[in-house]
């Protein structure tokens, strides 16, 4: 069973000097997309993650597993989400140990949701 | 097939002058188990959402629906965290419309993920 990231495309990031199109959501999208996805993650642009002062946003789910949402993300920190979302694909419950976690991981966290049955 | 409202009994709110003991989360959940819930929403206590500067935190999630995050609210949102949760479990997608969702749900949403497949 995959883990999808989700990242949202209309994002339009926090720093206030970014150009707004692309939008920087669309932006960290495309720059995921042109990079080898870990095993068990599939990419997958979604409209909206109402984070909106919060990002660009990103969130991590799988069935059975809980589901993350980070922030204030920016395409730099791509190779980064991407090592995340590879160590909550193979972590069996998503509950990733706090040393594996990157730090955007750690420190950037908006919301978990626990798994549904 | 029930939709669950997880409340982060460990949240310490943003009201600094607010006691700590018990935690304010704890007491939102209190106050929530006080109440009667409405059809198809289960109650459940959760140790962290993850959201714990924007606290009191609460999340509804549901087989095939949007899941929500919600915070910044307290005891005294009770009856419209019940409002709210009782629209999004009448609704197929979990995607209650704008105007039928009570206010802390319009302006207080921490983030929402697509549903699982």
């Amino acid at each position: 069973m995959r883990a999808i990231l989700h990242v949202c495309t209309t994002c339009r990031g926090i720093d206030p000097d970014a150009p707004l199109e692309p939008r920087p959501g669309a932006r960290l999208h495309d720059t995921l997309s042109l990079s080898d996805l870990p095993e068990g993650v599939e990419l997958r642009p979604v409209e909206c993650l109402s984070a909106c002062s919060m990002g660009c946003s990103v969130a991590l789910s799988a069935p059975g597993k809980w589901s993350y949402v980070y922030g204030r993300l920016t395409p730099d920190d791509a190779a980064d989400i991407l090592a995340g979302a590879g160590a909550y694909a193979a972590a069996p419950d998503g509950l990733v140990p706090w040393r594996e976690r990157p730090v955007i991981f750690r420190k950037q966290s908006l919301a978990r949701i626990p798994p549904q049955e």
